[in-house]
């Protein structure tokens, strides 16, 4: 799932740090290093590192290890997206506005780049939590929860082997796997080995499922090209290959409704969690985006409050 | 690579906490539980979780914490062999007497399924690591070195992508990275975390390097079929597929001999080894196993010393 660009106001080190906590030396064979270079200069919106850092910053975590946590979430959405693309998952040719790297350097090499990324990930991950030790086996639960079985694995897995038609709350269940998991691990992973209140990790979790539901139907809606804007990946493959899409199980109604519903939810639980803790206010940029990107689907009325809010 | 059946004594609670570590709920999708279900119900010889365990309890390590530490590794195994078997990889059709499971599941399933392996996988480790946390440093270190660019990734990758034919050192250069790394890790590692002496930490790896080495080799030879009993893969792949192997690219005459030096090597420096550590004399049981295994490749004289020293 690619989220909109300018999602967040990025951090500039965090772009930096995407490519430098990734060395990659010389003498790494050339397919490996070639499909790992290209989804290195391709980083997309960064918006899920940009959000764990700011958070991880927000909840007094150590520079360091703010920018370790958010820089091995992002690898692991790197990880996702190369298995994505590959022809036995979606098949897609291009990401980012660039020809796929298993289309350039071959599926094997993808798949080590994607286990590369996978392992940086976790090291990255493993170092911010060893110096929050207190906090560091929840923190190791909700990641297993994110990354396995419970969460993203089934989700794709769900994605790829259902038959025949997809009922919308079916839809929304893959969803909840596959691309809601790892937006929830965002917000709540630097809360929880900061040893924040657990009230506040409820409703950073609630927002990252409300958000990433919202973007996960944005995702659904481009997918139907209906947009003019150019989005950098091949589209109508949901229809193409049967995956699930709400837009297309609970039809434009239903889903413009149910978008504008899930806004209005992240809306109010993030007014809520400012209360509790100020220093994440920086939260409100991400929600007020989100409802940007998602008023070209929505009707007039819903569009003119959206921009109005944000007074564009 | 397989390695030889009953070549250590099988701790029975690592064969039951193979499976029991690893739980499949009903609601898993259905092809993805299949390729997950089929590993777990063909473990094979366990060698490498059975090494970890005994070696964590010679280290004193907790139980639970040996046993983490043990079916963490053997699962970053599982995982390795589900990638290697896909046709993007080696492209086999059987392994460990089964077809394999991406010809029954498919292949998405298969890389999902390695995907939790992994993932569960490192979430054994760190619950052994955060127990230890005063070494968890190291040991951090070392598991990214095997799994990732500078050990199994570059092995597999420069395994699959060198054009032509191999040089004999250019195809231990590729077994360092593509076999040994893990066999190091599985001896090194329950070392590291119980804070053991450097030159005990060190004679493990020579070992470990020592073993890897012999066992890819051995697999090589197996891999050309001369031997008379089943082994449960398929065979001649290495020739078919353009890959490297030791016995085709050295000779059987050089093969012999450099296979018969590494286990003089691995003697050795496993005598030197019990002197300092007398608790770690359970790794003669796998030495002697090695060799038997070997023997039926080496001259007689050889086979014969072999056969003397284990008392068959």
């Amino acid at each position: 799932m690619s989220l909109p660009l300018k999602a967040v106001r990025l951090t500039p080190s965090i772009a930096k740090a995407y490519v430098n906590q990734f060395p990659v030396s010389p003498d790494i064979e050339t397919n490996l290093a070639g499909a790992i270079r290209q989804v290195l200069n391709n980083p997309g919106s960064l918006i899920r590192a940009s959000l764990a850092f700011q958070a991880g910053r927000a909840f007094e975590l150590r520079r360091d290890c703010a920018e370790s946590l958010a820089i091995g979430i992002e690898y692991m959405h790197s990880a996702s997206l190369l298995f994505d693309d590959l022809p036995m998952m979606d098949d897609a040719s291009e990401r980012r506005g660039h020809t796929c790297p298993h289309i350039l350097y071959g599926e094997a090499a993808c798949v080590l780049a994607a286990l590369a990324f996978i392992n940086r990930g976790y090291a990255l991950l493993w170092s911010s939590m060893a110096a929050y030790s207190l906090n560091s086996d929840e923190a190791a639960h909700r990641i297993e929860h994110c990354l396995g079985l419970k969460g993203m694995l089934t989700g794709q897995s769900q994605d790829l082997h259902r038959p025949g038609g997809w009922p919308a709350h079916d839809v929304l269940r893959v969803s909840i796997g596959k691309t809601v998991a790892l937006i929830r691990l965002t917000l709540v992973l630097p809360a929880v080995l900061s040893g924040a209140r657990k009230r506040v990790v409820h409703q950073l979790d609630r927002i990252g499922v409300y958000w990433g539901l919202s973007y996960q139907i944005l995702d659904d809606l481009k997918d139907l090209g209906i947009e003019k804007k150019y989005t950098g990946k091949t589209t109508h493959r949901d229809e193409t290959l049967g995956r699930p899409n709400f837009a297309l199980a609970a039809g434009m109604a239903r889903c413009q409704s149910y978008l504008a519903r899930l806004l209005e939810l992240s809306q109010t639980n993030l007014a809520a969690l400012t209360r509790l803790h100020p220093g994440l206010s920086f939260l409100t940029t991400t929600q007020e985006r989100l409802e940007l990107e998602c008023s070209q689907f929505l009707s007039p009325t819903k569009k003119q409050e959206s921009e109005r809010k944000i007074k564009i």
